[in-house]
């Protein structure tokens, strides 16, 4: 991406910095990093950093990496505002961090460990802040809505093409890895999660890891899955029928989730609370008597990460706001059936919603 | 892996409670917890705890997630152990461990944010306290030495079959997804880490992520990759040369980077020490004239993690032990000119070591 978007989230960080009367923030969240510097969008592994930013309310920024990235970060960032740090990452931060008169920054307690926070303590104040990053990527602009667009494109073409290989004999793991194979052969970069292929009564649970469970003739079979394209990830579910004639029972569940989803597609816009969201789709299931197979919440954030703010369940604060995109995915399961989810990622427009 | 297994590691790990006196110990990074008790081997993302687990030094162990592993926990664990949290998940899991005695545990900073620890530290009384289960990790068992071998194996066999992909033409991009698809077509669960797949002066990036750069005719191409197989992962290096005679340069380079890895192997074995093991590299390096090239440690642990404890470097602290499977990857790197570097995995022994 151009830096100039990542100068542009800066500034609009700086501001939210400086309405905070924050001097600065430890941005230590690998896709909050990624989103405000262009720098490493993954960790290694999550307890293997690979390096922080702390942004100013109005001065540089700082990155802050070990060696391996010596490179990368001399190809982003200048080179007084840099740190490669070593062996004693704590002291040499805190110790350059004071040297460029930061002496006191937010940090968010959820993703910083007691380890760094302890270390970095006699160096530079610091001030428990939540969200604050996460709080600016909620808003989509126009260049992330249309990755996005991309993104979910390629979702629905996977889908359409995946419906043919969905035959009896086929196992869950096979189909998982044709999936993956589909995306990455159409340009994804990665899957945005393990895919959930879930047969019969798998497609019952919430996480069901795909398996050697064999596809038989008048099978149910629930799929969710996403990529990453250029950067932003998809997210979507079908639930699927083998055979000539879906079951009575498959196409009246997969017309009350469907009827949920729209029902909660029919009221989303800006003001909107995102509780009253997921209780649009909860009250279709109750009129019909089967809320309580309705048994997670409405949908989440999607972007930079799979999951991430904001969420629309029962216990969901806030309200919609253009930019937003979110995913609406009512199910209804049973342990002794299976279940059916159908899922699409929805945009917050000005006036009202469009499904991507 | 049979359930036996992940028994007997709790009880290996309540001997060491014991010796340390901590009458429990909060286990919530994922290799770790799932080391334990075969629950999720990964977090959905990084700021995304699939669960933890608590090992008590005398008595039961208890397993807190929450309602998406519901049906995962209940093939696991024994119900009146187990606690699905919902919204308030600090003072459920603080409260349930309170009824069930445990007032005091140890947890890893390095891991544990500071939120998880305001949030437990009303309910029970928190020590610091770190690599304690990464210290049993470090020493494989019969079964996951033979899974090491077998995931090794497979990327021996990848390196074999990738030589003949490395022509003319083909990018960088295409040569790490042909890897991917070649490792997962023969079993493996997933990439161990993003392959690094460098071209020419690209393999002189310790960080290279596969872009779009095409091999030509007498170019060096630097790989590193592997895979998880049997949930245990294997980490190679090699580096190719295209073309039909390899110019005196490649073959000198690669002649000192073979040379300083089997000086290391030739001295690994019980009692030496870390450190030693990377200063035989270095010193051959040295002896040539090189060793500023060698810009990074010579190895590290691997198993149900890519990096793993321990470290051999320049800092390393303790003794080679048997059981240990260690990478041992030298390097040689110019910015302009590239660079090569060999890897392989090494078991420690009872009398000396094996290269798997």
């Amino acid at each position: 991406m151009d830096t100039i978007i990542f100068e542009k989230r800066r500034h609009n960080l700086k501001k939210a910095l400086a309405e905070r009367k924050l001097p600065a923030l430890l941005v230590s969240h690998a896709a909050n990093r990624y989103y405000l510097s262009g720098f490493e969008l993954h960790d290694g592994q999550c307890n293997e950093s690979s390096g922080w930013v702390v942004v100013t309310a109005d001065g540089p920024d700082y990155l802050f990496t070990d060696p391996r990235f010596t490179d990368a970060a001399k190809r982003l960032w200048p080179e007084q505002d840099t740190l490669i740090y070593t062996s004693k990452k704590h002291q040499e931060v805190g110790e350059f961090l004071k040297g460029k008169g930061v002496t006191a920054m937010g940090f968010d307690p959820t993703v910083t460990s007691l380890y760094d926070h302890e270390g970095l303590a006699p160096y530079v104040e610091l001030t428990p802040v939540r969200d604050v990053v996460e709080g600016l990527r909620m808003y989509k602009d126009e260049e992330e809505i249309k990755r996005m667009q991309a993104s979910v494109d390629l979702n629905h073409k996977i889908m359409r093409d995946i419906e043919q290989h969905l035959v009896p004999g086929a196992t869950e793991k096979e189909i998982a890895w044709r999936i993956e194979k589909m995306f990455k052969d159409n340009g994804a970069e990665e899957m945005a999660f393990s895919s959930i292929v879930g047969v019969g009564r798998n497609a019952a649970l919430c996480h069901a890891i795909p398996g050697e469970d064999v596809i038989r003739d008048g099978d149910l079979v629930l799929i969710d899955t996403g990529c990453r394209l250029n950067d932003y990830n998809s997210d979507q579910t079908r639930t699927f029928w083998v055979g000539d004639k879906p079951s009575d029972r498959f196409r009246e569940v997969l017309e009350w989730v469907q009827g949920a989803q729209q029902a909660a597609i029919d009221m989303m816009r800006p003001g909107v609370s995102l509780h009253d969201g997921w209780k649009a789709a909860w009250d279709y299931f109750d009129k019909r008597g089967v809320a309580q197979y309705f048994n997670h919440g409405l949908g989440h954030g999607v972007g930079l990460e799979t999951h991430e703010p904001p969420r629309m369940s029962r216990v969901a604060k806030g309200v919609m706001e253009p930019g937003m995109i979110i995913t609406v995915e009512p199910g209804l399961y049973w342990d002794d059936w299976g279940g059916i989810r159908w899922e699409h990622e929805v945009l917050i427009t000005e006036d009202g919603c469009r499904v991507l």
